[in-house]
């Protein structure tokens, strides 16, 4: 069996060798050369095990140390260099693998009685700090991958219930002889669970129309400490405020989720792409702004500013590039993509020419899913390498690009002594706004790359806030991005949300830190 | 100005005549034919006025008796029988307008202080008993028609700040200059406000993509009795639970809305529309099945059984027919116009020839905004008239709406001692589902008119509930739907929005008897 990183991003054998770190980082202006080592498994230093389960939990729970250790941190750059630097203080204290929603209500009572805290874990690939625990209880961390199968597939409605620790591979793989697929493909799709994706309101691959995995959702079925709930499964209903609203984003801290009857789409048999570059960035957001606002809806519409298209090698210097694509199951999508690249040229762009569209789309789907290996190779050159993301009106869109650019790009030089690059992309386009994704590369001081980091992303969530745009538009809120959101939600809200987790969590054992005190 | 009936729908001017009701009356068997007197408003007796408010509060109150009676009820069936009938003993203390939100809250300080019952009231069309109240309290209407205005419009980001007071056509006459619409056309649109839209998460006229209000919305802000609050205007955000998605579908139970920043559309330019009709519904079910998950999105796809389309006399004797209406405000739809025309041929589909497109969908159209006005002169006939409407997968479809047909019909010809007319026609259909929406009309005994809808509509909740259907696709749940929402709601759930409306309004003063107890 190929075998999952427990340092790192993915599967252990795709991590970059150390002269393909040292190859990576020669190419970035002022980096640190020498890749660090990895540390040996077998010699991690891990706290005692404070807890005993009885034999019933115990059956389908382990203790081993690179379990603990696998399953302290997701897989942000804050966590990569804490893995690298063995640092595994606040481990977990065992890791609970339930076959069954019974085994869920089992932990959850023994827990409960023991005042433990419980953490979901589905493919463990959080960036915001979500399925890392940092208080002072015992804990559990509670993995899903047992609960991991298609139950029941309803072919005339296009629907399927859908065990929550299944991956995304292997909801694909149980699919595609159906023909059908649930068509949603984040950056962490190999490594992230259903339940993970319904629990941090996950935004797929596609750039327009169901960019969250919300509107996928029929209904959801949820094992929290006061007992099971289960959503009706409806196309649409108006009946109260939608129950699956509140566990869509509820990030584990009301319940597990264990079950879910997801929408369905044919697989898409017309493709059409292109690529279009703009002298300027702002040009290029004028013209996906009037192309979503025209009706058009490509499945792909992913605007580079220069410095990200250079870094992709997708543009000349200087330039920006919108990759556009287009599918569909049943129809033609030639005329809609001639149509948006219409509405790009009148404002400014140019086609790029002799490239063939699927290639392009192709390209930038593969470079997108390797980039975390990399991300991984830059953080053991000591590089500080991170992405954040958020989402903001038009209106208010390219001041605050502007802004971001150019108050992260001092932050980075003040913190690290040095310049770095501040990329951006547009990600997710709406009608009414758009969702930027920067990511920051920058010279790292050896031990003290956290707090750098940290420094820096303060600066990126200050900006953020003051333009009022999302503190996250599909990375979720975790523990890193609390003070952003405290600052973002009404009051009120977190209010009636502790007032709910109450009521299903009395003992508030459920991912403790997430979201709320 | 023109008036409002205070006993039923619409304009006063728009009822029918007593001779306009009893020819309307003639053409259906087994209806009584003299129509019910209208009670002059000056002579209705009201029960005595309970509250006495602050001279701050009364300065926007009033009393008077018309003002009360017409704030009793929604505009339902049961409304109409029983304002023709003089029955108002449950009606409002006072009926208050304020102006501003400082006027709500003085209004809810105040209620909160005397213990009075506080229910807000936006068009006043609820169907479902959402604006009656039926406790012993004595109560406040809060009519929130004077907070009316459009405040800002953001043309970039296609969006506007809306108070929630106004009705559907001040809304549309201040987007019209600027070439926008909100594009939201529920039946109610003349006589009905954006904020009752919200908080019953009302259903367009559109059948497909944004049927619900919902995906409209960008922020809300609605004052509570513990203060106000208001969520950040985003495109799109991951951040945790929706706070909005918590308000939507609230019914009136957890504050008043007052703004929201509402998501627009450039006004359509481009239409077209067919008619299909097909020997069997069955068949036309299928033929929309394939129309939608092809991947195309009819704004008007609504297929009418043979009784329904004989009543509106859209086809001949015992066919079924499709009405197809495409719309767009950039881009022609005779393409996937005539895609969907294909699949409903292959579905043994007969377009309907002679009959020019747009007309189609216009006569429907008038048809449908003229029908409350018909429903209101049946009434006076002493016709049970009403109807309900629900939402299931396509699996479940076919077989919930014969075992309707089957059942509803049973209940009349018991309930009414002859046969009625039950029919159906699908107003919003999905890629995994649809809404049916089913019309009775049956012989009424007179006085005992409510009594016998009270059965029918009880034994059609069942076969729903049975199937597992919601019990309002778009109609709210209000106090009549409470039994088949209490069967559908997650009791978890249920738990879990008491303890929100316990946070935002401690003393439960606001719509008692909706949603929960």
């Amino acid at each position: 069996m190929r075998e999952r990183s427990w340092w790192g991003w993915g599967w252990a054998d795709n991590a970059l060798a150390d002269s393909e770190c040292v190859q990576l980082a020669r190419g970035l202006p002022g980096m640190p050369s020498k890749p660090k080592r990895i540390p040996d498994p077998a010699a991690l230093e891990l706290p005692a095990i404070r807890l005993r389960p009885p034999a019933a939990v115990a059956e389908f729970c382990t203790t081993t140390p690179l379990a603990r250790a696998a399953h302290t941190y997701g897989k942000a750059y804050r966590d990569v260099v804490r893995a690298l630097a063995g640092r595994f203080e606040r481990c977990p204290d065992l890791v609970a693998y339930p076959r069954t929603e019974g085994e869920i209500v089992a932990v959850l009572d023994w827990a409960g009685g023991v005042g433990a805290a419980v953490v979901p874990y589905g493919g463990g690939s959080s960036v915001v700090g979500g399925v890392e625990y940092r208080g002072e209880l015992p804990w559990v961390c509670v993995d899903l991958s047992r609960l991991n199968q298609v139950l029941e597939i309803d072919r005339t409605s296009r629907a399927a219930r859908v065990h929550c620790g299944i991956l995304g591979p292997a909801l694909e793989d149980r699919l595609r002889p159906h023909g059908l697929t649930l068509r949603h493909f984040p950056q962490s799709f190999e490594f992230s669970s259903l339940g993970g994706w319904l629990a941090t309101r996950a935004g797929g691959h596609y750039s327009t129309t169901t960019t969250h995995i919300d509107d996928f959702v029929e209904s959801l079925r949820v094992v929290t400490p006061r007992g099971i709930s289960e959503s009706r499964r409806l196309p649409g209903s108006g009946a109260g405020p939608s129950p699956d609203r509140l566990l869509l984003g509820s990030e584990g801290i009301l319940g597990i989720l264990t079950e879910a009857w997801m929408r369905l789409q044919d697989r898409p048999a017309h493709r059409a792409s292109a690529a279009v570059t703009f002298p300027d960035f702002a040009d290029g957001i004028a013209a996906v702004r009037a192309i979503v606002q025209s009706g058009l809806s490509p499945a792909g519409c992913r605007l580079l500013d220069a410095g990200e298209a250079a870094l992709a090698g997708a543009a000349r210097c200087g330039e920006s590039v919108l990759i556009l694509g287009f599918e569909s199951p049943a129809h033609p999508v030639l005329a809609p993509r001639d149509a948006a690249v219409e509405i790009a040229r009148m404002h400014g762009g140019t086609v790029r020419p002799n490239q063939d569209g699927a290639d392009i789309v192709e390209t930038w789907r593969s470079g997108f899913l390797r980039m975390p290996y990399l991300r991984d190779a830059l953080a053991r050159t000591g590089t500080v390498v991170e992405t954040f993301e958020t989402a903001t009106t038009w209106d208010r869109l390219l001041k605050l690009y502007s802004e971001v650019h150019t108050e992260v790009a001092a932050a980075v030089e003040r913190v690290c002594g040095a310049p770095g690059i501040v990329n951006c992309r547009l990600t997710h386009v709406y009608a009414d706004g758009a969702a930027p994704y920067f990511t920051v590369l920058a010279p790292g001081r050896p031990g003290s790359e956290l707090a750098m980091w940290d420094d820096i992303k303060a600066a990126a969530s200050e900006v953020l806030d003051r333009h009022r745009a999302t503190i996250t538009h599909h990375h979720a809120v975790g523990r890193d991005h609390r003070p952003g959101y405290d600052r973002q939600r009404p009051d009120l809200f977190a209010e009636a949300l502790r007032a709910v987790k109450k009521t299903v969590d009395p003992q508030g054992i459920l991912n403790p830190g997430v979201l709320l005190d």
